[in-house]
């Protein structure tokens, strides 16, 4: 089932806007057995695309193209079409009633350009756009299935979980199912993770894949069989196995990101949270709060930069930062033991630690970093080296680290 | 002249993986006139590549090709060359004493496979690599000039900068020499700056781009002329305009980023700040903080989520609250002058505000933002609405307004 993925714009061409969904589409249909051997990108124009579908249909069955959709003269997606097929453009009654409902209700007059989107060529298959007033549409041309899409991200996902995905594999007509399970991890690398998981029979029609989506890794068990109902019992029991060995790092098997696994487990035991952070310098409060609705459970976040601040705002005494320095393990116990008798949170989670370039000593060289943890059942610290990582990943990994600590300490895996 | 992109790799057609080169290469020949029509990414293996290549020379006469470089088995992109060509592969001594040079700095044994990097396609020029082991070469083949680089992004950027910008305008041999100004604007939406810009007189052989990089805009001007003073003459006068125009949303001519700006205008006047964020939630730290050495200036923050943490961390009066709510500019203005007070940081900036998706009124509708600013010489405040927009948005949009507004308090700017 080899496929091929086209994009269309001359803000792609030029760099001005890197092209997002050949990547998304590709991954997409590699879950129903899509092999994606081509990703094009050309110019606005008609005879560019023209020369992409040609190139495309002569190397591949399936055809994902996105972009040019839209109601402006550089959209000229329906043209090249239209005019590779020799074809005209009909309206479609479904469209055209779909874009009046829309002006109707943003109260906005429809000029000619936008009656040009409920527009599809002569022959074709409309495909529904659910948020937006572009349609896409389907057509076989030159013995391949193309399947044109908005180049609004949103859209275009939304759209190929809605029709695409289910018209390719429907046409692609294999007697078979699949199936795709992915599990969020962290705390081991992706040779650590293979090392142990490489020794797991998998069940006949599963794969396994891996993914560095740092600071992650994803794993994903890919399944195909004779029918739904199979794959599902050979993804289960490979899910089990996984689980088995290395279920203490997956964090998500449902997609969630760990700032939301962290305060889902969070809200549903009434626990608030506060951070004193040093050198993330507010990255992990930025994380927990770019969830709504994690006021139900993040209180406050202390960003003690400065010596003066850990002392000010969190009660830890100079003395102790003059003898231990303010990057050690007493440091960070006295932020969280400090933050938690101020808050009052059941919870506080304290960072310190050299995030670098500058800052290292052989003692403490970039990358050290000591995290502490209080609750109502005691203190807990731990020390980590992110030994030659640039500043931006130390921070990223402590973030992580951080929250991960969380997630186990209220799960009550070892910390 | 016309260039074509191509990108090499299994994780890439796959969607494992986001191809960022092929924007960033095509945005950085286009500040010296080139004109990309088309990206082609192709799957790991020699016959993908010859086929991309034959695409490629067939439409455009120069063809940069990042990825399949590497030590490994599915690295095929020399052998590619050499088939396609039908030469051999043969050892460079530049490449293979830098090969060494390497493998003893980090004291381990050089395999084959290692060896392998040193080799290129018979008749290649040697493109150096001065961070990675993998070394570029450059060849003619079916009429266009290839330029081959490793995929890893920092080795791929730098290799352009160094080495094929410069092989490319001397190769284009086109009479002329060429530009680039980048402004770095935060305040305008695109279409308010094209309509003060599109009456400004540009002098010949200079033109204007716009590009949104959210929530900014950046403004570059390209210069083209027969010689490098021509050009600098014309970009100088072009730029003054500009200026003239639109000075006041232009933060930085030279690409540094709004807190670096914000930054180094506080180091030089030795200016310290502090920060009391509730629906940013750190973001505005965490920006400030990710720039290496931000100690100097950044003193503490306060993320004050929870109205009681506004009360305790900043001393805003309960009463205060209740009566004009968390999201007021009453609040805004307690929080920064109860911060200031508190931390004794020259400069407090204070953000409360609705981030959305819940938590709107009709009064204070999602988007509604307050921001304060305390100093010496006095307190402000600003509400700001940012309409219709998601909560990431949101956010971002609060976080550069409120290092924008620092940034115009310190140069005695409208605030």
């Amino acid at each position: 089932m080899r496929l091929a993925v086209i994009a269309s714009g001359d803000e792609l061409t030029t760099g001005a806007v890197t092209d997002e969904n050949s990547a998304w589409v590709s991954d997409r249909l590699l879950a129903i057995g899509g092999e994606t051997v081509l990703h094009l990108t050309v110019a606005d124009g008609i005879d560019p695309l023209i020369d992409a579908m040609n190139l495309a249909a002569a190397r591949t069955r399936f055809v994902i193209v996105t972009g040019g959709l839209g109601p402006t003269a550089d959209d000229l997606t329906r043209d090249a079409v239209c005019q590779a097929l020799g074809v005209g453009l009909v309206e479609n009654p479904a469209a055209r009633d779909r874009l009046h409902a829309i002006f109707k209700m943003i109260g906005r007059e429809m000029t000619g350009n936008n009656r040009r989107q409920a527009m599809i060529p002569a022959g074709a298959t409309l495909i529904r756009n659910p948020i937006g007033t572009a349609p896409g549409f389907a057509i076989e041309y030159a013995g391949a299935a193309f399947y044109f899409l908005p180049g609004v991200p949103r859209e275009c996902r939304l759209m190929m979980e809605e029709s695409v995905v289910g018209m390719i594999a429907a046409a692609a007509a294999e007697p078979a199912a699949f199936g795709v399970r992915l599990f969020r991890t962290f705390g081991m690398t992706e040779s650590a993770l293979d090392q142990e998981l490489s020794a797991v029979a998998l069940p006949p029609g599963v794969r396994l894949g891996y993914r560095a989506v740092v600071p992650e890794i994803h794993l994903k068990l890919y399944g195909r069989g004779a029918d739904g109902a199979t794959v599902e019992a050979a993804l289960n029991e490979a899910a089990a196995r996984v689980r088995a060995k290395v279920g203490g790092v997956i964090y998500s098997e449902d997609g969630r990101s760990l700032e939301e696994v962290v305060l889902d487990l969070c809200r549903a035991r009434g626990i608030k949270i506060a951070l004193a952070e040093s050198c993330t310098g507010g990255l992990v409060a930025k994380r927990l709060t770019d969830v709504a609705g994690s006021s139900d459970v993040f209180d406050r976040g202390a960003v003690t930069y400065s010596n003066r601040a850990k002392t000010e705002m969190l009660g830890v005494p100079a003395e102790l930062i003059r003898e231990h320095g303010a990057v050690s393990a007493p440091a960070a116990r006295a932020m969280a033991a400090g933050l938690r008798e101020r808050s009052g949170a059941d919870l506080c989670l304290s960072i310190t630690g050299v995030a670098g370039p500058a800052g290292g000593t052989p003692d403490k060289p970039v990358g050290t970093v000591h995290i502490a943890l209080a609750d109502a059942a005691g203190l807990w610290d731990r020390r980590f080296l992110f030994a030659r990582a640039e500043r931006a990943w130390v921070r990223d990994l402590t973030a992580q680290a951080a929250l991960d600590l969380i997630r186990r300490r209220i799960l009550g895996l070892e910390i």
